[in-house]
């Protein structure tokens, strides 16, 4: 469901008063670029990417344009890439297991590991040495190896993109800062499948965890000298 | 910032449709009431509860007295409470420290550990054998030792209140039902600063992390059998 | 390296001595069982249980049966059960990926994911509906979404086998005892590669972390009334 | 209890065939000192340090002698200083609480928040801007804020000392690799309480986590330009 332009314009204005006043109380500062940013890349798999599951996002057309934009100056810098899928073992209802508590709010039971719904789209397929973290949780860093790797590899920041931005977008985005890692959530990269989600998280990340950049903005500094690698 | 009737009225119609879809998609499940919960108080300390902070919130009457209640109930049940609060001991910005990135998107550098500030507000002080946590990031479970202690407890849910809708109460309840614990967020006892927060976020939480419910329906399940402790 | 009875006796000259001053300290006390045990089945894949492996093991004959035996005990009460192995995406010591700092001192580099080396051991294969995690540190909790999957499980406690009693197996047993979940350390079942190293290791984590009981007992345990499903 | 002759000799014969052991099999690598450390304390608070407490530790004199030393040389080359204690808000042992299931092992009960036991000896008293955390079980990284900190830090390694190897310490070495911290574990500056323990725990740490060096050679690198900040 893409949000409305009567809704947008709705939710324009209260975020242009919320942000004049977040400015009077010190918040929704810029947090900036790293010197070593590795691509962040939340579930772009075939459940959320391709029609007919129930998982299924909107604007995918641009959000894969964006990715493969993003993952192109990842792979010419050699910055590292890690992708992330949600993929369970045990995904019958009434077994506890590794969905946990999950599927009592929403249906992960359809997202099988090693199946065909909870591989990366192949439009923006891992090439070899780039991480496919198969996590069970909303955020990519909770019960997961992703931090200390961030750590060894010498990552000091996230450019983060992907789906969805009311769940494991913004989760991650919440995570990577409480671990030491600058988020820089990249606009046009980011999905969800409800009208409005992507405005509110975005304003939320933005107020208060990451700064949301564009994606020529990021290409910019992706091409630039603030990179030390 | 209270949230004008204007966009509360946009903001309903885009939650009802979007809750439509959900309902198609198999999202917007009930997770329900546990066996047996914990009161989970997220930083209704001054800095928060009372005017002329960088962080002071609005509707603080309301969330107050909804606290007062469900503190009633649950020391009436013998049941754990746990309040939370943030600060720091090294809170200049330019020296790296327990702050870690924080400071760099929100004002924590006026939390100083120990200040009346960060001291849970009087009106619902802790008693005796309940738990103040002293967290430096979003999520009362980040780098605590909330999950643990839970789990000893016996606790396999948390009724989750405070502040704010937007940052701690939401990342709480994320990283709550990822740790296995139930979350229900009782709608008057939260809060912000922004006008829509409250809203939008209570809304993404009840449909993927946990149960919103109204005041009256806690206490009646507080006053009832399904509690086993 | 088995160790040598010269060796052992001096080790039993000062674990008794050690004991007894224990003692005088309120150390050492019993953390008994718990009333729904998971089996936590350490690193017995080939590279641990095979010969010819950096991390080939000793004792096998013994701990492979002992963990038959467990596994039967387990699957006829209907307790879950799982393994873990440790394997990597990356395998190449100089470029930084999820070994982490690891094979800066031991040679994790010969375990890849998907490999023979990392497959559990034919002689106790998973049966559908168990767990097999693969993890890439020590700890099984470390990194990993084990313990929020047990505690949705209502587990309470672990009874723990597997090698190395120095590395794998003593780190997760610390883990266990930090998130909350009593740990019981199968003698017959744990194994390493170094003379001494079951031996004071087992020591030092039934002083501290959890009790260390024969098979015999933890059998009788299975067997009873006092397990609650 | 220190270790007599006797045993201190019988071990140093396993130890030496155990390392001739571990090379062949390419075992006990040198992990190196990285760019920036920081020190890394462990529970040299008066419980541990001072006589007739229950964790009264052997071999204060030096330790306490090597701690001083270190923080000489950390405070002049202005590097992060960390230390940690242990403490409890509840030390009931009947009211499940911040003590997890610890005191089912040892004696933790006597360890209040804000006594005089659990306060950092004051012969190595921390300075303003450096930091104390109050940890609840065994490793200084699990439950606390310490790993995200030292990100933001730059830290890339931890000098570490305090009590006990067989513990607290040992547990902090095998987390801080895991989150991607190389650990050094200083020698002379490292106790316990019982006969043997400190020579097996830092056997076993210099084989699989962590590099054990003397405290001359950790001042030496103090000293020198391989210290990057």
């Amino acid at each position: 469901m893409q949000t409305s332009d009567e809704v947008k314009k709705a939710l324009e204005v209260v975020f242009k008063a919320n942000a004049d006043f977040y400015k009077t109380r010190g918040f929704q500062r810029r947090i900036g670029y790293g010197k070593k940013p590795a691509l962040l890349i939340i579930d772009l798999a075939n459940a959320w990417t391709r029609p007919g599951n129930a998982f299924t996002c909107d604007n995918m057309d641009e959000i894969i344009d964006t990715n493969q934009q993003l993952l192109k100056a990842f792979r010419r810098r050699g910055l590292p890439v890690v992708y992330t899928t949600t993929a369970y073992d045990v995904t019958d209802r009434n077994v506890p297991g590794d969905m946990g508590l999950w599927h009592h709010k929403i249906p992960v039971e359809v997202l099988s590991v090693g199946s065909e719904a909870a591989a990366i789209d192949s439009r923006i397929a891992p090439q070899k040495g780039e991480h496919v973290i198969v996590k069970k949780r909303a955020s990519a860093f909770h019960g997961t190896y992703l931090s200390g790797m961030l750590k060894t590899m010498g990552v000091d920041s996230v450019i983060v993109t992907g789906v969805t931005a009311a769940a494991c977008v913004r989760n991650s985005i919440e995570d990577a800062i409480a671990d030491g890692f600058r988020p820089i959530a990249v606009k046009e990269g980011i999905g969800d499948r409800v009208a409005g989600a992507v405005e509110w998280n975005l304003f939320d990340i933005d107020a208060k965890f990451g700064d949301v950049e564009t994606l020529k903005n990021v290409l910019a500094y992706l091409d630039s000298n603030d990179i030390n690698v």
